[in-house]
């Protein structure tokens, strides 16, 4: 085993019916790769140990005698669920027995408890969290996606240079583009924070490509696209609903008749192929940056094949070293601020 | 006629080769306007001309004797070019000789030149652009879409208050209800701006319903989403990029062999009704609101059909009297907070 991930099976829309399987999917393909299955005895024990056979020695089971609940106050799942599977798992990345962390729970919860558990690493002001989208060439890395509102442009600059490390480290592709997003209307250019942000990150020695507009995002622009966590959680919350507008309207007119029907049945092929390719379970896993150690976030929603996509993207982060290449960046970063 | 529409004939992606058959359309379809086109003699006369034989008075000519240009600074198309298409068709409406402009040209001139000539209404600190998107229920007006960054909270209630007029104008909807554009996570809940608009919005009488997230735009939760200009923005365009890239992907899935080809002829009507669905030509026409006079612009890359939209847009805005509307609500917005 080169790493071993703890999972909190209790969180997401689903708990431990798909959070399981999902583990199970995962240890399957990743013949490397062992988990520390977290949650209630109960719901989670006896699977593991009915698996144990399969598995041996790469699952193991850890208990939690709580769980922090979607609508639990931050202060609750902080300070007062300190047995929570969300808050056990995270605490096995601290510990050193687990490389990284995966939850599907409350986001708020989990950056809370992951940066009061971990620590921020040296030099970063503000964790970030950053996704991937898929885009006309490929995909590109987007964030903050909420965990930060109200950004000062040194913290764009920190995010820039954490999600180009996250990128050379899981896509092996060293220097990739760095986009800021910003608006395009001549007179304006921009506020204030985001102008500021721009100057940072042409004097960072990272590859900034400039600024970005919305639809550079889908077309692929830049490899990363920078922006202040208010602005990126609006934006992915806007295609989540766009999106599901418009495979409502597909389907409501592959519907609407026997002969439309007939058709939809005819397309088939076609309609599953573009469904797999923009399919956002293949997407599915944010990662928590700037933390003394790895954590994923999973969509709440998540089923099976989702999830285990997130522990993929947590097995890759811890495999690439991903926390150790963040801090020596900012280490150098540090440095030469110093010496400017 | 009872309204008559200026026309920059020279402003957009086309120019007059687009414009002048919109105005056709146009006048055919609503036999109670008149319109005035502005553009370069050698350019719009000749056609104005042709087809006066047909409108008669209905449809008169205005020389101008340059055009802004996509990339002329702003204060060249503000200063510099003061006979412009775009400018002279603004003067029109300044002089009543028409009720309400409509250009395809550059934003940003459009605003700058709208506002030097027309003036902001009283109690308007800043004008906005308001579009419409389509939603799984009908329509959403969206603003500010990038007039305004960097806004404060009561930029913030004014464009509440603006929209709110809009829709009762020209949906013929009263009390439509008012979302504010923020994020959900639970520990920050927005930035600052947005909690004090919040709380103006929530005094002004409006039919706030609250904060709304990026996916409640598309889902139609409110009829009107107030937002910052650079948020707005971002969430158009980037829209605009999924929206295109998904099409992309769709056109591609059924064109991939003989047999998909096949398949997504048959699926046509099918594929047709979905694309006009939300076919964004039906929803062209921004409307700049908070000035002492209509004017509406139109994407640079209109074609006949969606610049027609746009000219009736701004037909409809000036025969519901959307800024003496406008007017009478901000008076008793300023006689009430005088009166606390």
């Amino acid at each position: 085993m080169d790493v071993t991930i703890a999972i909190d099976c209790m969180g997401g829309d689903f708990g431990p019916s798909v959070t399981l399987p999902a583990v199970s999917r995962f240890l399957q393909n990743d013949e490397r790769a062992g988990a520390i299955l977290v949650g209630l005895p109960a719901e989670v024990e006896p699977a593991v140990s009915a698996a144990k056979s399969r598995f041996g020695g790469r699952l193991q089971f850890q208990p939690a005698s709580e769980v922090v609940n979607m609508d639990d106050p931050l202060a609750t799942a902080l300070r007062v669920k300190k047995d929570s599977s969300m808050r056990v798992a995270i605490d096995l990345v601290k510990e050193g027995r687990a490389q990284a962390a995966v939850s599907a729970g409350n986001t708020g919860a989990l950056m809370a408890i992951a940066r009061f558990v971990l620590k921020t690493l040296p030099g970063i002001d503000r964790p970030a969290i950053a996704t991937i989208l898929p885009t006309l060439r490929g995909h590109t890395y987007v964030l903050d996606l909420g965990a930060n509102v109200d950004c000062e442009p040194q913290h764009l600059l920190q995010f820039g240079i954490m999600a180009d490390m996250l990128v050379s480290a899981v896509e092996h592709k060293e220097r990739p583009s760095v986009g800021l997003l910003n608006i395009g209307e001549e007179d304006i250019k921009g506020n204030e924070v985001v102008k500021q942000a721009g100057e940072l990150l042409r004097q960072s020695g990272l590859n900034f490509y400039g600024n970005v507009e919305g639809d550079d995002i889908y077309k692929g622009t830049t490899d990363i696209v920078v922006c202040d966590g208010f602005v990126g959680n609006v934006l992915l919350k806007t295609s989540e609903g766009l999106a599901r507008m418009l495979a409502t309207f597909l389907r409501e007119e592959f519907s609407r008749n026997p002969f439309r029907k007939l058709a939809g049945l005819i397309a088939l092929p076609a309609l599953n192929a573009f469904r797999n390719r923009v399919d956002p379970r293949r997407y599915n896993g944010a990662s928590l940056l700037g933390l003394r150690g790895i954590v994923v976030k999973s969509h709440g929603s998540a089923d099976q094949l989702a999830f285990a996509q997130a522990i993929e993207r947590a097995a890759e982060e811890a495999r690439n070293r991903l926390v150790e290449r963040i801090t020596e960046r900012m280490a150098r970063n540090v440095a030469q601020t110093a010496l400017q």
